[in-house]
Order: C-alpha cells, then structure tokens, then sequence
C-alpha cells in the first residue's frame, strides 16, 4: 500500500504550532510582521501576495505589502530594503524574485539583513546552509520537503537520497540538509547518463525538472519513497508533477501529490521563519 | 595499466603559468603580497609558513608573516586583519587555522575582505562556491583536485563521483565545483551504508577519511578514477592515504600516490589565487 504524503496535514501541523508562537510573542509585545517587497505588478506576484496575506491572518501576523515602480533603480530599491532592515517593527523580508532585469540581484540580496532574511536571499545565510548550520534561514521549497519527510516519519539517516535539481532554490540546499540528518546524497541532473539506474536504487528520490509525469515505474520501485517537486503541465494543459502519478500511487512507498504535496507546505515555511526571525 | 597523476607535474604546471602572471603583473607596477598570519607558534603552522615563503621566491611573489600573540582577543585579531584590508600593498591574506579556541572564527572569517581571502574563509566567497559562481576564490584542497583532474585530462561531464567526505574544506566545495563541470555527484560518509557497492559503481572516486589504506579493491574496479585525499599514518607509522594503493597500482585506470598526488599541488593552487586577487 503506498501511503500518499499530503501537504495540507503538515502544513496545518506547521500552522498550529505558529500560532502558539504568535500568542506567546503578543504576550512579550512583539507583534510578528512580514514586508513584503514586490517590485512592479507581475500576475504571479499579486497573486502569491493575495495567498500570503490571507495566510497571514489567519496565523495573527501582520503581513504588509510594500509596492515599488517596475522601474526603480538597484540603489533606489537599496535604499528602501536598507528602510526596512533599521526598522524594528518589522520582523521579516521578502522580495519577490525575479527582479526587472535593470536591478543587480546581488547588491540586493546582501543588502536585506541576515536576521529579517526569511526567503534566505542573503548570501551570509545560504554559506550557512552550505555549512549545515541552521540557525538562520533556509530557502522554502527544500525546507518543505525536510518537513514533509519529518512529519511523515521518514529518517534519514544511511538512507540513500537522489536529488534531480542542482538549483540554489532547491537541489544544492536540499543536499546539505539532507546530508546533515546523515543521508547519503547524490546530485543528478539534466547531464546525468542513465537516469533510471540511480533512481532505481535510491531509498528516496526528489524530483524538481519540471517535465510531466516524466519518471514512470522505470525510475523507482516498490522501496521508493517519491518527493515531488516539480510543477508543470501535462499534454491536456493540466497541472502535473514529474511522476508518473497514475502508476505510482500502488506500486511505490510513499508518494507525494502535486498539487497538494510540498507546494502545499512553503507557505507554512515562509511564516515559520517569520516567527523565527522575532526570537532572533 | 593504471595511470598515476603524481602531482608535482599539476604544481609544476601551474607554478610556470604563475611566473609568467607574476613578471606580467610587476611590468603593471604590481608586486604581489601574501600576507601570512600566524597566531601563535604551533610546530604545524611554522613548518607549512617555511614551505610558503621558500616557494613564493621561486615564483616572484613575497610572502610576509604577521606573527601574532596566542592570547590575542578577537577584537585584536580583527583590528589587524581590517588593517591588511585597508594596505593597498596586500594583495592576498591567509590565516592560519585551525584558530585558539578562544577567538570567535566566524567573526574572523567576515572580517577578511573577499578580494583578499586566498584560502577562501570569508563566507561570501563559500556562497559563491555554492552557487557554483567561481569568480570569487575556492578552498584550496578541492581546487587541487580539479586542477588535477583537468591537468590529466579527465573531463568529468556526465561521470558519476563519489566523494567519501562532507566537510566544507573538501567534500561540500568539491561536489559543487564537480556539479558545475556536470558531473553527477553522490556525498558519502562515515554513516553511509555499504560504502563499496556506492564506490564500486562510480567513474571517479575522491576519498578523504584519513584511515590508512582502507579503500581495498573490494571498492573500486578497472574502470575507477581514485583521487586520495585523505593522509594519517599506517601501522607502521608510515604516511598514507585512504587507498592500498600497493594493490591497486597496477589494478585501478587511475591513481594518485600519496604523498606526492593531492597534496603537492595545495600550495601552487594558493599561489595562483594570489595572482588572481591581483587581477581583482
């Protein structure tokens, strides 16, 4: 019987737990404030934004959009995050990504400060994460997945991990939090030879490439317990995750859907730092 | 026949093409500067400094100590460190490590200006590393290592490595820098599970452990790239790598001795980052 890893029961695990944080925080008289930054007006934006302020409410924080012309300049945007990092009422940052092409992501990522950098842009941050050391943020989507693993019961030490991603928004975060609860991790990608032969073996594969219910039955085996990344559309125009779910969902381990599967623990993640970033 | 890549002829190399940088350099009006420092007196520290300065002669470049008190404060520390940032005559800076375990490392390792730091200690040049972004500098031991495999020729597109080491002065930098040549890299460890059918199946195998001739051919085939890193004694009180390389010379496609394979080429690699900070 393969056991399907639901989103949502670890995202309401998550959700509960926040909002025991938030009460106690309000007793303190800390009052746990996102900013979001988004700069333009891009659809994907608005409506990522309209997710996380719903969110926020439900949870007792404040989340408040700041709004910036699509043409502000790298030292225009400078100056407001520099605004936002002196301000003590705000607890967290985000800047939604891609930025306009004009504006040098670098200055910007290392210019939000480490402790109010929950969507781990500051490069101070990742060399942590690189480092095993979690006491500052980690990126959302590999965060996720340690989270649907955790809740699910999946330990991983001397387990055998394939990762298909070597992004720094995924594959090579997710490496290192694996490697430190002690799994051993191998990195795969789109130049990797013989794809199946690694994945077959594999205790738990991670699937992030975004092609459709691209890793049939060849890939994995009764053993495998499957961790969908990926987001795309399938021939008929409908959402779809890289496994082949319709012939996964009784032959392996343990499955996760998309949507409904990690996609549907970021969000959680994302206000989680957020109340992290207030004990800092 | 195995082929042994003894590394005085990568040193060699990459000492020529440092000479060459150098005399190009002082025709500009450059004279590169490694500044050592050295807090201390640990027999370890001063026999590794009397190595640097009798190469850096032979290459032109001039290596300094700043020797420093065992008890000097972090603050102390930091305060001459920010001096050498400031000196427009320092072009690059090595720290000797491991630090007493009195002064904050972490505090020491920002303070390091990024376009000095030619053993890579400063957070933003590991970030850099991680993000597969080689424009800043690499830790010394893993940039041996492709230095290595690039001199003989082994182009790692699409082979599968295993490295037997996840620390980030060799196992973490050194799966990235693979990452980006397209390899697909696997990171084992002390609580891998069955180690040799791992190792067996891979097209390079990297080890560093530091247990004397561990690595026996139950790990490795015909077809296996050995790179040993690792160094301690064997039962005899003899210097050894990871590999019995006595059974494998003339078993394994290639191999590096030790001492005389990895090791060898550590300082040249520093040197050449020496140049580089120059050309930043």
């Amino acid at each position: 019987m393969t056991e399907v890893l639901r989103g949502k029961n670890v995202s309401d695990k998550i959700k509960e737990d926040i909002v025991k944080d938030v009460e106690a925080l309000k007793k303190e008289g800390i009052e746990p404030l996102l900013k979001i930054v988004r700069v333009g007006a891009k659809p994907n934006d608005i409506s990522y934004e309209k997710s996380l302020i719903k969110n926020s409410e439900k949870l007792g924080i404040i989340a408040e959009v700041l709004e910036l012309p699509e043409d502000i300049t790298t030292e225009g945007l400078k100056l407001e995050i520099e605004s936002l990092n002196r301000n003590d009422k705000v607890s967290g940052i985000i800047i939604f990504r891609p930025l306009p092409s004009h504006i040098d992501a670098d200055v910007i990522s290392s210019t939000i400060s480490p402790k109010k950098d929950v969507d781990c842009m500051n490069p101070l941050n990742l060399a942590k994460v690189f480092d095993g050391d979690f006491s500052g943020f980690s990126p959302g989507t590999p965060e996720a997945c340690m989270e649907m693993l955790d809740f699910y019961g999946v330990d991983l030490e001397g387990k055998n991990v394939v990762i298909i991603n070597r992004t720094m928004v995924l594959g090579k975060p997710l490496a290192m939090m694996m490697l430190s609860k002690n799994a051993t991790v191998t990195v795969c990608h789109s130049r990797t030879k013989d794809l199946p032969s690694i994945t077959r073996e594999a205790d738990v594969v991670v699937t992030a490439l975004g092609r459709a219910k691209m890793f049939t039955k060849d890939y994995v085996g009764e053993h495998s317990i499957c961790i969908d990344v990926g987001v795309s559309e399938d021939s008929e125009g409908k959402l779809s995750g890289d496994l082949d779910y319709a012939n996964l969902e009784d032959y392996v381990k343990m499955i996760t859907p998309v949507p409904g599967g990690v996609g549907a623990v970021t969000t959680a993640v994302l206000f989680k730092n957020v109340v992290k970033a207030c004990k800092l």
